[in-house]
């Protein structure tokens, strides 16, 4: 019962009125042929793909799940060509490296393209999204011969790829993982043991799944230390390509999961399997971090998606359903009574929807054109873009899910009872958005990353950096009347946000638990914070574009920056005193509050 | 793999210590013989009961949850075994009329077999939970005829009883509703009408149901007034009490849902049923709302049970599972890593869910006793325990549900990926917990109840009686040194509270769509200045009691409320300046923000 409409409008907004996308592009090496009109024509293509083809298939995809026998796994109706036609287009080889056959878009296109997948069916899209990681890892850590061997076929989409991080004793913590790796002496290591959580780890749609597999050779060093990381494919290669024999690995069975039902999350066991070594040993956990930052990036788009599935979904069954007349008065007289968009908390729900999955948009979008600054400055600073990407990805992975989760709970609230039964999608919704505050490092696993590993630990240098590139945005809208309602907060804001910093780092020099007390509020603080700059920036691009045109969508940004700035951003106030109220309320000498 | 140990300490301490029942029993008319051994002799046994038959049948139910086939609906394994032991041990009638077999427990015991049995096994619960609304419904609406007649039965357990309101066009607007009654000449109607969400509507456990159906008379005129009630049983009963004939009404379909899969939630058809007229012609939603009252306090009961089970599960996790270190240093140096509830961050998830399962037993059982006060005084006031109730009734049905669900939540987070996983209980725990901010009113309705109805409309009076209650515990404490911590800002917060709703109060003569702009986080502030205050008494009972005692137990309740006012209580901050920030925001007569 639910649909999906592919919100290019907006997209164009955040890619070229808000980031400037093209006059980057052109600014660049390599992307100078990246302009408006071949980004609307890939993104028309993506979307028409997206509404079509993958949105259809997201409700079969949660009430069919996946299906395992005798080890094979079977994905949900229309998956397997939904993936042909996704490879026949030409879609896996967008990102994908020119070397092997790739299209090599910028990242700040083709994340248009990771949204609205994700968005018509999430649970499809993390089929082809893991290939990124797989190809990435050896793109960017495997040998010459490898990436011969390998990156051909993942690019194209014929095969794809997996992450096998996580055993059962160990998630968070990958110090402890206990999988083997014992050379074979050709050259080859035998890869033992159990992974679990592995999705995509076995299905029918692509000839050949490589998984990248995180295990431990013989007299390693404990803990993170000790880990290397090995590529062990599904079929064997030959050096030419060609598929051999199966490998001695397979998928023991499928997790019973809340939701994304429609991916196969794979128990892995791998016994005695060929792997072949991948970068140095030993340092297996410093290449898995290269890629653990762009699966971030990926998952920040998940809260996005989820947030703008149940926007779309719940305006239309808001303007559609009828139920009591508005508290002033009727609204459709002619009606039996008003449909529901007319009442005041149901438009404070709607707004609320709004304002994370088009923040999220603005977010994962700058963060996506921050990566490409990595590699391509085009007259900007490659370190500083490097500095802001690492400490915007925690912020985007666990803020954009968190607040996507709240605004796909509202979905279901919208829908009242019918919210809670299965055939108006809603409740999937919730279900699906629900893993993304887990995977790729939980909210809590970010917030550390953020407050002690990317601020404390550099002495706040990225966060300096970042609040001095929003503090120049004020000043240069300092004289503009119309952009006071923003501006004034949001440098009080700044401020405050530096100041608290400076708080928590002095106590932490005391009491390093501090830091884990204020971590995730921290979080939450700076990401509302972060939020409040785009929708200050949204405002201030829409108000321009408002003195030579009368277009709607400008209005309705600018109100939206204005609901943003006085219902959402007010959360600060509150999370500033808990994230500051300090270590003793959760840790005591004298007392153990858990005791009964 | 989930567990449930009733928390029989924290029960006797809401129920004797805070609340000091014992006393107030002793000064009613009818429970005198009512006494702490008594009820500890009855809790346990229930405690036994829910402990080892219903908790265990949980994820059974939900994993094999109810099949309908050509009109009848089997439950899951287990289940009704569990209801035949609930009738043999006289449960049903705990509550119940003397005068049809009951044993007129005040509800001040009963809510807590209430909580026990929803913690251990919500879905289950509903089974009896909704004989209870059928019941009340009967014995203050029925003539002497018809509780003759449908009485006994019910209160004893062999019939259970249903609710029929929802039609699929109309739930919060029950003044739209379609299904007819017409006059059969013998004094009877026939039923003719589709009613969906019907809770326990078609099952396997008794002998007979009886509905409680709302439907409308020929010629009555529209809307709310034009309702009249019936009571229309699945097998006609003679006047000897004896099964007859199988009535014109069946169990359509059963919705799927997103949790409480072992309860059945019937589409139900009335085919020209046989219904019995019950209290007057058009008078039936008054009717309703009485019964409605009593629902909402159970619905609040959920939230308490959700938030308890999330916690002791957590907790035991958090206590078992070990992943990294303290960023302190090591607290479990023999093991390979720490256990989880050393990190401050698990911690202040765990006090999350415990101050919120700890303070809606604080709140649900007041309301218990305030209902208890409204026909047994005590030598207090009738008037002020029915204002008292009927104000709080809202604030506990929708705080208590909201907090609940975040309680249930973070149980998942705290599990990371192993929370998403079905065998862990945890995920369950979200889905069951998430239709309470659904059913018996939706949040927002609850919220436009209390602003709208309850204080507004009343010019305030019923808050100020609550405020004034509260203030007295203050003064009462101002010299207490060691409750300045709370008494402060409480205080501070319940001025605030006063002077906030005249002003909105204020606004809403110029626009009545300021309420409903309002009125959410309206609630939800006065949610947690209500649980303030809760904590702030448990606080001081607590902190008496140290002074005689060295029992932890005590030293815990001063820290959790120490937690609560300094980790949870901001939350008013920021939802005092959302709250006050008027409609404008969410509706202009300039712009349509949902226009793209």
């Amino acid at each position: 019962m639910s649909h999906y409409q592919a919100p290019l409008r907006d997209i164009a907004f955040v890619q070229q009125e808000l980031l400037q996308v093209e006059q980057y592009f052109q600014a660049t090496d390599c992307w100078q042929e990246m302009n408006a009109e071949l980004m609307d024509a890939v993104l028309n293509e993506s979307a028409k793909f997206c509404e079509e083809v993958l949105a259809p298939l997201n409700a079969v995809g949660d009430s069919e799940g996946c299906q395992w026998y005798d080890g094979e796994v079977t994905t949900p109706t229309g998956f397997k060509e939904a993936y042909k036609q996704y490879v026949e287009g030409g879609w896996p080889a967008l990102e994908g490296d020119e070397a092997f056959g790739g299209q090599a878009f910028p990242k700040s296109i083709a994340i248009a393209v990771t949204e609205m997948s994700g968005t018509a069916n999430w649970a499809w899209s993390m089929y082809p999204g893991l290939s990124h990681g797989a190809c990435h890892t050896i793109s960017h850590h495997g040998s010459e011969e490898q990436k011969q061997q390998f990156m051909p076929k993942l690019v194209d989409g014929s095969w794809t790829g997996t992450m096998c991080l996580t055993e059962s004793h160990c998630g968070s913590d990958l110090g402890m993982l206990r999988t083997k790796a014992e050379p074979n002496g050709d050259g080859s290591y035998a890869i033992s043991g159990t992974k679990i959580f592995i999705s995509s780890g076995e299905h029918d749609m692509a000839e050949n799944i490589i998984h990248i597999v995180l295990a431990r050779l013989p007299g390693a060093p404990k803990g993170t230390k000790g880990i290397s990381l090995f590529i062990v494919p599904k079929f064997l290669v030959a050096s030419d390509g060609k598929l051999g024999e199966r490998n001695a690995l397979s998928c023991g069975s499928l997790e019973h999961k809340m939701g994304i039902h429609g991916n196969a999350t794979c128990v892995m066991n791998f016994d005695g399997a060929t792997g072949y070594l991948i970068g140095e040993e030993n340092r297996g956990l410093n290449a898995m971090f290269t890629f653990m930052n762009t699966a971030r990036i990926g998952t920040a788009a998940q809260g996005l998606a989820h947030a703008e599935w149940a926007y779309q979904n719940s305006l239309a069954y808001a303007r559609d359903r009828t139920q009591m007349r508005a508290l002033s008065g009727p609204k459709a007289p002619d009606k039996e009574a008003d449909p529901i968009i007319v009442h005041a908390d149901v438009r404070r729900m709607l707004m609320t929807q709004k304002v994370f999955a088009e923040g999220a948009r603005m977010l994962v979008y700058w963060v996506a054109q921050l990566s490409d600054q990595t590699v391509q400055p085009a007259g900007s600073d490659a370190d500083k873009a490097e500095e802001l990407l690492s400490l915007l990805t925690p912020i985007a992975k666990a803020f954009a899910t968190e607040t996507g989760f709240e605004a796909a709970n509202l979905g279901l609230q919208i829908f009242g009872g019918h919210g809670y039964i299965k055939e108006w999608g809603m409740e999937q919704n919730v279900r699906d958005s629900r893993i993304s505050m887990l995977y790729e490092g939980t909210t809590g696993i970010q917030s550390l990353d953020l407050l002690g590993r990317k601020i404390l630990l550099k002495a706040g240098e990225p966060l300096k950096l970042l609040i001095t590139e929003m503090s120049a945005f004020c000043k240069e809208q300092g004289d503009n009347p119309e952009m006071a309602q923003f501006i004034a907060p949001l440098e009080n804001l700044l401020k405050a946000w530096g100041d608290n910093t400076m708080k928590i780092g002095m106590a932490a020099m005391q009491n390093q638990d501090e830091v884990n007390a204020a971590c995730v509020d921290y979080l939450m603080y700076s990401g509302y914070i972060t939020y409040a700059y785009l929708w200050a920036k949204a405002a201030a691009v829409a108000q321009q574009k408002l003195n030579d045109s009368d277009d709607d969508f400008y209005r309705n940004k600018v109100y939206s920056a204005q609901f943003y700035f006085q219902r959402i951003l007010p959360r600060t106030a509150s999370l500033e005193q808990t994230m500051m109220s300090g270590v003793n309320n959760l840790i005591s000498e004298q007392v153990d509050p858990f005791a009964m």
